[in-house]
């Protein structure tokens, strides 16, 4: 059973396992409220998934302890129960699906696990995970549905009123409901009159639908670049607590976690993956009644793909007008680029790609397409260059 | 004079003022060494520049305070100067080219101060700072040549020592060279066999010239992506100090500075500007004896433009091979793009450009080229799906 006392005693546990997260204020992210962040991105393995497998491999019997852990992630699970194995010393086995990116394999070794890669996708992983545990007698870490890993991730609710006692209200990301569940409960405990606010991806609602239907119910799929709440069903422990200690669950855009993403790149200098941004979201697009309050988002993680952030930040940019796509209709005779080319230079465009392309069927035979792609200053910007183009005689095409 | 008195009564002003930044640990940048980073991108303003300007506003009379101070830059100087008068009460007047970046223009306006927009260049905007400084009466705040500015950044020095008392070397990113001179002279007074280092862009040479010179020497030109310190001339004070204060001043190129920029976003989570990341560049690729040692980085500000981010991003990705452009010679026949695309799939590769161009002149008349950008997982990736388009017959170009 959760109590605060086990999660008391997590903190304590824990102390020479994690690292302290300070609050960071962040001013201008929402300027309605008083907001800070709680930056598990800056945690040991890049999340907070470190507290929770940390404290339940630390209540494991000598006996369990020497046939070692077992668990199934291609992210931040993984690394956590990998690292927090190494720190106590025992042995850590991750079974992975076989079209887990790289990177995340080379991560997950370095922090001491083993790797079995398995053929097919998470559930196969999950799969051999349960056999080998029961061929081979690995305990097995659940990533959210288990109570030490609860109670572990609860020692993020006890730093945050630690520091800043006067919280009105914390708003923290939700996937299978482990961090959420170990924060509200922490939270609510010590502070009744505390509002904890849950934060989930539009493109995988599922704790968000089963709160709302009174039942535990499972998605067909997920789809977010949030992928670290990527979850098709909440646990049965998680949907428990979070039936009775979460004042709201909300859910933002996949557009509103990629702006939350750039403004915290901005304006923090931080990086955060998607699951961990959309709390930060959920305040800037006004999910949640923060006006007047002090408010602490859980930023859980800041494991993103690299590819991944430079779409999240090509997409911000063309969101506000710093990057955007043309496309002129041309006749084809000499001078043409050349004008088009003098005109954006003189209004301070920065030309970075072109595509030329001749007549379709549908056009003029002496017609052709010119495709640029400009790094611009804002939309008025965009319409200034725009406007001098029409001037010039050029027609744009949508 | 610069006196350590006079650092710590900086300290001592500064403290409602700044932020205190705490030291990071790096463990991945250079497994060699015990590296810490001091995260000024994390300051107000996002660079350190606010605690020289700081602690100069704080010692100016009632009477230089009530006519305002005036600065000339485009960059972190301008928030550091606009935020520092506004926290004293006082009036600020940036001069800047017009050609400055709309954001830079808008972040010091947003820190409190006036702006005035100048015709032409850098220097255009420096004489008029100076002539409206001799007609109005404003106190000129120096970016980095005077010992006020000097001993505001040099608290820097002062809180590593603090933190970290037995540090073997600090390594310090240099532009006019305010900051090291500061670093290195409280440093280096309370810890004698403490090494401190500089490091340039290779695009900006300036106090390396002049030191290995053993006089000042402008430079013509300056070009890197690390602009907050590409800076075309040391100043009288901070060369002085520079000489006898700093054991040696390196270079890195922007290749590596880029690297520097990625390896912080991967493995900190944290964004620096280019001229933030060259000391972790200088550490990174081996250019100062860290083998052993504790090693401080001063990561000096993260204000980096999004468009720039996001090209550095680009070529680390590239230079990594997780992203690659292929060009593919076909027979212009039907089912060519598929069979191409099918391959690429199949070895999983992500496509995410396509062009397709008809044959040149010195082609054959029924030749065309496939030009493909494509997310891969690294260099051995890249060879495989090369060699598998090679086996079904398809001919890359160079």
């Amino acid at each position: 059973m959760l109590t605060l006392d086990k999660i008391y005693h997590a903190s304590f546990v824990l102390k020479d396992v994690i690292r302290h997260t300070e609050l960071v204020r962040a001013d201008k992210i929402n300027t309605d409220c008083e907001l800070y962040l709680k930056p598990e991105n800056l945690q040991f393995t890049g999340s907070f998934k470190l507290r929770g497998s940390g404290y339940m491999i630390s209540q494991l019997t000598d006996e369990e302890k020497s046939h070692g852990v077992i668990a199934c992630s291609a992210g931040n699970h993984a690394q956590g129960v990998a690292l927090a194995a190494t720190k106590y010393g025992i042995k850590s086995l991750i079974c992975l699906p076989d079209g887990a990116p790289i990177s995340k394999v080379e991560a997950t070794k370095a922090y001491g696990a083993e790797v079995c890669m398995v053929p097919g996708v998470y559930d196969d992983a999950y799969n051999k995970a349960i056999e080998l545990r029961d061929k081979e007698g690995y305990t097995f870490v659940h990533p959210f549905d288990n109570i030490d890993v609860i109670a572990g991730q609860g020692t993020i609710g006890l730093e945050i009123l630690n520091e800043l006692s006067d919280v009105d209200a914390i708003v923290v990301p939700v996937g299978g409901g482990g961090l959420i569940s170990g924060v509200a409960f922490a939270a609510k405990t010590l502070k009744p009159d505390i509002k904890i606010y849950g934060v989930q991806a539009q493109g995988a609602p599922s704790m968000y639908n089963s709160v709302k239907n009174g039942k535990i119910e499972r998605l067909d799929s997920v789809s977010t670049i949030a992928d670290g709440i990527a979850v098709k069903q909440p646990g049965e422990n998680t949907f428990k607590i979070v039936s009775e200690y979460v004042d709201e669950i909300v859910t933002v855009s996949e557009d509103e976690i990629s702006s939350a993403i750039l403004a915290l790149i901005e304006q923090q200098k931080m990086i955060a993956e998607g699951a961990g941004a959309v709390s930060v979201a959920a305040v800037m697009f006004n999910k949640i009644p923060v006006k007047n309050k002090k408010v602490v988002c859980v930023v859980s993680g800041g494991n993103i793909d690299v590819t991944i952030l430079s779409r999240v930040i090509k997409r911000g940019l063309m969101k506000s007008g710093r990057l955007c796509s043309l496309c002129i209709e041309l006749m084809d005779k000499p001078g043409q680029l050349e004008t088009v080319s003098r005109i954006i230079a003189s209004c301070g465009g920065n030309v970075t790609s072109v595509h030329h392309e001749r007549a379709s069927e549908t056009k003029d035979i002496n017609g052709c397409f010119l495709r640029l792609e400009l790094e611009t200053k804002n939309y008025e910007h965009i319409a200034q260059i725009v406007e001098t183009l029409k001037d010039n005689g050029f027609k744009m095409v949508e």
